[in-house]
């Protein structure tokens, strides 16, 4: 499905163009500032954006393939840029990104991406009511409106995540399984994944930055530099959830090395009071005719007697370990 | 709230400013040395910042948010920078990061940050009091005492944090806990916050050093490369300290596991004593009719001999394995 | 055994060579493109390699020799290339890498490998059919379509080590012994294997991408552009591998732990509710004359009734700390 | 105390100075070479190096504070040089570091200390002797004999840690107990610090060797090379002596884990040889009156053989699992 | 023991020279190729070096000295460049490092070692037989042949070493002992070893490879960088090794915990069953005048059978839990 949106120069009134014909007619006047987004293209679709807009065979390959990185390539005439957006799935706790490739001329700036992306779908709004304001101050200004759009999406997805690695860390504490060493792995996982990709459009970015395009405006770069710091401290955020999940995991290690050993305390104490006890009971539960002692009266108080003497013995030996 | 010192140039007397009108008329004069601190300033104040000051959009966007990362930015006219001021707060045990924006040209210096800070405040009342010293210099000198203090607030943290790191390490071995492992945690991330600030602050004022500003002046360099080493030995500082918190979470494994040894041995003695024996005893309490041994005389004391030396014997099979 | 394609340059018909003699006088003309295939050479093939296309001896001695590494050399009249084609061995789990020798030149194209290979088979089989396609476009366009097959080879083996790791992480929850860590560890081993080789490749591509070598035309590099891309990603998921498997070990020592803190829980509730009552039981099985109690009629229940209360008041404290 | 050693140039004999008068009068006459050694300067003291030989208010107040990290800063008319002499000290198992602050100009080197170090003390007591030998080869030759002699010093606390982690090591295998794992610790600690100190001090050493300062002759640099390779050689000690470390807690670990699992196999081969044939004697230890077993003569041999066999059964068992 | 081998320009024969007087005459006629090699060489050996061939004094202490690292500096004249041969200790399990100092000058070579050298042995016959081959293409190519043959002597040290870790890995799943960790830790420590060497040697190399001494031909470079790669490939061998031996270890505490936790169950299985039919035996046991169980002709296999339905409830309990 295609759309497009048309602010002419020289303060002309925008237009949103519909048809094919139409909108190739107003690529080639390289004047004002053209926005195709294409939505779930059709070959038919993708085959005009390679030959009404003369882009390269490679480019239009790769928007038929899933490229799981974002990048910006240099063809003289434009600039193709892949992006992704983020979304994170409540109920699977796992991380989506929708892939958006844009074309990136000086009249023009062409989106492709497979999904319903809702930034985009905002921005076109936007577009459809007021254009003329998105589109007022040339293809460079454009484009950081909507790329900055795309990188505020990563920070409630950053956001959940510091949630859920809070709660895990809980769980951790209070009742160490393999179902919550299951989740730490799966978010271990998640985050490794939107690190990667919040790297690479960092470089990507980074590369805009550092001017080194000189298709773009020198006054944008002041935006556009905005947008990098942006995403340092995203791809920061992420490291840190990185290294909050290893501890989250070693911490899970030590508390159930604790556990273990707590249990292993209380069996130890019980084990090692009643076997000696349990052992005189024992002796003098054996059947010989020559046993003095069970003649006497005075035996079984003895024998109690030694029996609790045993115990508060062994009792004082684990106070003095301090193990109780 | 706003308030402005002014020193102007040739000897005049400095002047503690506090209209709006008069700051903006002395802003535009260009010469001599103007400081306007906002404190916690209304969105009246920040229209005035942006409009009187003539500064970039994107800047007076900055100072609205909170900017968790320090940063400098080069818009021809002024700096913009971003520093950290930090607090070590003692109950909660953690460090809070004060953000104060400065934008810093050859006439004046403007600081905008929401919370009061102290060092800030002090440096208020010496330019109220004496202005002149410290505003006399030019900007670069006067950037360099307010920074300088800023970077100092470090120092007792770190030392606090270092202090906190000893108990945690006499905690784990005196009694390695949940609890400890926890407070471990805490600090972990502490410390892992105050690296990300202090590297990125170092990483500001290493730009400033390397002369990437031609507004510095080549005599106020030497003052910043001493706070650059400052900066360079705390970020060395907090390394040496995640370090030490993860050595420290390494240690409580192995605590934890000589602990676990310890009681499985105290354990084992016991109980491999006492069974062997009790079995015995066992023995001869059963109530078999034909069991000769129980109708001899010496079959009690022979028992009791055997059993001593059941004992006897796993004594010294323990001892020879060093475990007693 | 050598096998040969030459396009001669302006539109002549392709041809297959099989002749020594041929393929040399062809070699000589230095115009249109020549593609020499030796698979599993001879030393007298070998030879002619050296002598007949004036080949480096360095060279020549490195094809004999298996380079465990990708490489490029530039020869002014030739590069010399090292590349890896990879195949994944279905029973021993293990990936096994084949060694291409290439030589490039502006008119020829000579590659060299001891056993055969797939994609080159098809590569051959395509120029014995319609030669002029693949030949047509110079040797940077040929390079470019035989690397591109030899990398697209990589993918369906990381995705089966995907699987497998998939597999592994799976039997480490249900089942955690010795077998599968062993697993885990060939596993790695692969992994870490070809991380070297798809870097070392990526290496080789990226300084072709940079525009190091001259001979290769402007236009080819966007196709080796994506080649490199490709390898890039290859990289990052052969990294990603790598820390999936570090993460699958750790979780099965977390597992590990989590199994024998579970069985040791079993075996400490057990044990501390019946050593206790044993031992009472012990007490009034004692032989001794005057035990008053054993005379009593109330004594047999009374003492049933203290069992169970022992007993009743462990199972309490296991459930005040959770145990069960 | 401030003593000065000086060395007229055109062969005239050395002088030992005492006089703050004279020394100030030598320096200012710009020739031959002076060599002051200010150790545990008094406040006077410094504001006469301050003072009287023009020294910057930054460094001057460097000396006056500790400054953990070795630096060289360049001040046109001498080079400011923050290094450090080390000492071991035998009883805390520690590693103590000593400043020394050193000014280098082209006619007098300058060096300020708080403690005594050995080092310095020898340098100065050859100048009192034969000055003219050390002094004659100008100031970057004298500086690299003395830095040289400091970095010396460096070894033997290398070779005595090196000691020390071996006797860690023998004695985690010999007897693993928490004393040693804080042992190991410590020794860490130490070996980072001394880490840091070295690797500063071959970062300023390293930008002397790259001739980032003109003061020193080129001639002079083959001599401060060889101290370069020295102590980059000393820094790789250290990151190995930090990786023997390392791997020596992890073999606590291990060792630890080990001698569990040996205690655990004791008390299981007891516990499983015992606990079913005490059950056996057991149930013939009830007082039923219908056992018919009880009144058969062969019964007593019976359950003894029954029992003979469990124990056998169950030694069977553990032989074949490899436990014993 | 000094022993030179001389091949004079244009194809005159070459010559073994055993004299000083006749060696120093030959090196002062700069022409032609002169190779002395120093073995175990005495004090006056030395000297000669040094005076006779106008050696800096640096670089002759620096052969005095034992040089743990291999380096090389340019000395306008020369180069001096330090290399290390390997040797595999079989009994000790060791690496040995033998220490190869070179004087390479246009005219000349010169190496200094203290033990004999199996390679330089090697080379040394060969010149005396036919020195013309290897000396006649000058120093660079003479000096690639002798480098080239004692880098090739670190692959079968490195083979050894994967031969000596497979063993280790199999060991570990076979027979868990400290004798197999300790085995590990010196490996480890071998091959740490061996990859400073080879990294330093290989660095040395990489910047004759670079260029960066114009004294060697540019057409020997191509021999050079032969030896490069295969240096390069040495560091990762060693690097991969470096991999194994710490996954060894972390498999070693996972083989032990898993044994451990097989030792656990069985001892949880086995003490779990027979407590609790234990506790009723010792019930029955007691001696209570009021017993009525006991009276009854029931009573006893009642009881038989209350114990085997303990028994297998306790089985079945494990069996769910799949412990069995």
């Amino acid at each position: 499905m295609i759309r497009a949106y048309y602010l002419p120069p020289a303060g002309k009134p925008s237009a949103t163009l519909t048809e094919q014909e139409q909108i190739l007619e107003v690529f080639r006047r390289k004047e004002g500032l053209l926005w195709v987004d294409v939505e779930a293209g059709t070959e038919d679709e993708l085959a005009l954006l390679g030959e009404g807009f003369a882009l390269h065979p490679v480019v239009v390959e790769m928007c038929r393939e899933v490229t799981s990185q974002p990048l910006v390539h240099d063809y003289d005439d434009y600039l193709f840029m892949v992006i992704h957006a983020v979304d994170f799935e409540r109920q699977a706790e796992a991380v989506m990104t929708l892939e958006v490739d844009v074309f990136w001329g000086r009249n023009f700036v062409l989106t492709y991406h497979r999904d319903p992306i809702r930034t985009i779908s905002e921005v076109r709004d936007r577009c459809g009511q007021n254009g003329g304001v998105l589109l007022s101050r040339g293809s460079d200004f454009f484009m950081h409106a909507l790329v900055d759009r795309i990188i505020d999406n990563f920070t409630p997805t950053l956001d959940r995540i510091d949630d859920l690695i809070e709660e895990v860390e809980q769980q951790i504490f209070r009742q160490p399984t393999d179902a919550v060493l299951k989740r730490a792995l799966d978010l271990k996982r998640t985050v490794a994944y939107l690190w990667r990709v919040a790297t690479a459009q960092r470089d990507v970015v980074g590369r805009i930055v550092r001017g080194e395009f000189p298709q773009i405006k020198k006054q944008a770069l002041a935006y556009w530099r905005d947008a990098y710091d942006h995403l340092v401290r995203m791809v920061q955020s992420a490291e840190n959830q990185r290294d909050l999940i290893a501890a989250a995991r070693d911490t899970y290690l030590s508390v159930v090395s604790n556990r273990m050993n707590e249990v292993m305390k209380v069996l130890t104490i019980i084990a090692t009071i009643f076997i000696p006890v349990t052992f005189v009971a024992g002796v003098y539960g054996m059947n010989f005719e020559w046993m003095p002692e069970l003649k006497q009266p005075w035996g079984y108080p003895a024998v109690l007697g030694v029996m609790a003497l045993v115990a508060l013995g062994m009792l004082w030996f684990f106070r003095r370990r301090k193990w109780i």
